[in-house]
């Protein structure tokens, strides 16, 4: 089974594309990056997740984003909204997802894997820039030129298997797969035992997806 | 004066560039990260040559790539050379320039700089694939979708000027601009006082561009 990465970060989002690499006949080596967020039990979840969907490893890789700030998950002067805000939302992390495909392109550098998977979703994006297709297409291109593996002949590429899917279809695809979602914390300001706030717009967007699944809401609220 | 992001190793080649994104009338943020490097006396370097070369602002970021290894500059296990080697060398590490520039990308966010300058040279670039102008260009590329401020219409740009230069002409360029190379670290497997071994790649190119620049070699050896 050919090596690939997979970006996890404990969420809905990012377990069921796991799933769907394992059952795209990948060995998934899993990887986290505890960038201080404040959803800290995200990366607990991260750890149950990895191991439940059949992660060969699973690396936790420390990168304090705090040092840089500018978002309301990376700066506790910024408050998470409880209300739909217009424009690029101020959860959004600096080139958050850019950072993250790079520790993974480094990591698969390192097993061999030249297949690297992020749950990024344009559809319920939020308005985030780095969760568009255009910015996939833009950093695999980068990659191809960025490594030895690349320079070596290998096609890095970057699978973004759910960034068409609606809320609803990720569930459905997840729980055809076998996900218990119970499992996982979307919420940006889940307390530390995983219990949401019901109140973002992340929480928001999970529980409309439930609803629109015609699936059980597993979620813990605070 | 617009604002600039520098990526600041500690070394001869990023000095430079600080000197140069500050001779072109940047207001200059210096960025280092602490990934675990081997030549940990670089970083200490850094904080001098930010002071002394007028940056105005100096985050030292802490990554630890030993999480993921790989390199000789990363893992123990794997010897730095001390003679030439050929094709691309095991003290490349991977993806680090895309990590580094990643950084930039995030802190320029946070501090309304468009501009991040990188030290890579093609020229004497010991076979890193990522230090190639081609890699340059698809990293900015990248970053104008990745972003925030690229999304909101302002044009990012990724300044390599030392890339196409030979050492000596980074010597002679810094040199005219004031650089106290003395200050530089360059060597792999620097002592912790800053002392460079002479033997690795990363001395065999400095030691010859002093010579070839016709100017005095400030090293300190061992």
């Amino acid at each position: 089974m050919p090596p690939a990465i997979i970006l996890l970060s404990g969420g809905l989002d990012s377990a069921t594309v796991l799933a769907m690499a394992r059952a795209a006949g990948h060995r998934c080596h899993a990887l986290s990056v505890d960038y201080r967020q404040r959803h800290r039990s995200e990366l607990d979840a991260a750890r149950r997740i990895a191991v439940a969907l059949g992660a060969v490893e699973h690396r936790v890789i420390p990168l304090d984003l705090r040092a840089i700030g500018g978002s309301a998950l990376t700066d506790d002067a910024i408050a998470v909204p409880e209300s739909p805000t217009s424009g690029i939302p101020v959860t959004y992390v600096p080139a958050r997802n850019t950072l993250m495909l790079s520790l993974a392109l480094a990591y698969g550098e390192v097993v061999g894997a030249h297949d690297l998977y992020i749950g990024v979703n344009a559809v319920d994006y939020s308005g985030y820039p780095d969760c568009r297709p255009e910015f996939i297409t833009a950093f695999q291109a980068m990659a191809r030129l960025a490594t030895k593996t690349g320079v070596e002949g290998a096609q890095i590429t970057v699978h973004a298997p759910i960034i068409g899917m609606s809320k609803a279809q990720i569930i459905r695809t997840g729980v055809a797969l076998g996900v218990d979602y119970g499992m996982t914390v979307s919420c940006y300001q889940a307390d530390t035992e995983g219990r949401a706030c019901g109140r973002c717009d992340s929480c928001r967007l999970r529980a409309e997806g439930f609803a629109a699944a015609g699936e059980a809401d597993p979620t813990r609220y605070v």
